[in-house]
């Protein structure tokens, strides 16, 4: 049987589209996909765009897109090697994807922030 | 200042809407917004629709999402009481857009595959 033939529901517990939401959805691979959309990034570029984030979870995050074919490490055999990271077209896709949710997320704050002062000061 | 004024930037490291965009875009946010799509539901309807979904992962997840304003929680005054869920507009918005994610990923999911294999096998 292909993977083409194969049915993919993230709604089903064990269906393994789970941990590629998990990595694209996560904290970390939402906000390295998007940094991406921009073109090629090296490691410490990177870091200083998705501020907050660990060396070791960009770096676990960074293996585990590239494991997934959406983001590609090119090495150039400089010295020292000059690693790269940049998005393949599946990346791109699922990359326009999310930013387009941080845009929404984003444009729908104000009034996120206003429920949150609402129920907190309600409780 | 009202927070019309504010900028929300989620590649900020304290900026409010990281959090926001950790709930929505956790495995239980995207399927707990992407379930109600259907319509209202019951607790037990969403733990079983989301599978694999703890008690007290959804209980959170369905606080964390009433308190920033995009499920609402109505409680009717029948014996017993009669809890149910729905998205507000603001939820409405927000889980169209986690909806196309997963079915963009969902969708991408054959080459995905390939990929990991292909990873799998040059380790």
């Amino acid at each position: 049987m292909s993977y083409e033939e194969l049915v993919f529901d993230v709604f089903a517990k064990n269906c393994t589209s789970r941990p590629v939401m998990d990595t694209v959805a996560g904290r970390w691979g939402i906000l390295s996909m998007a940094a991406l959309l921009d073109g090629t990034h090296r490691f410490n570029e990177l870091r200083r765009r998705v501020d907050g984030v660990s060396e070791k979870m960009l770096s676990q995050t960074l293996h585990a897109l590239e494991r997934d074919g959406l983001v590609l490490r090119t090495v150039q055999s400089t010295i020292p090697p000059r690693v790269e990271y940049s998005l393949t077209d599946a990346g791109r896709r699922i990359a326009t994807k999310l930013l387009e949710l941080i845009e929404l997320v984003e444009a729908e704050m104000p009034g996120i922030a206003v429920a949150q002062a609402r129920y907190d000061d309600s409780r």
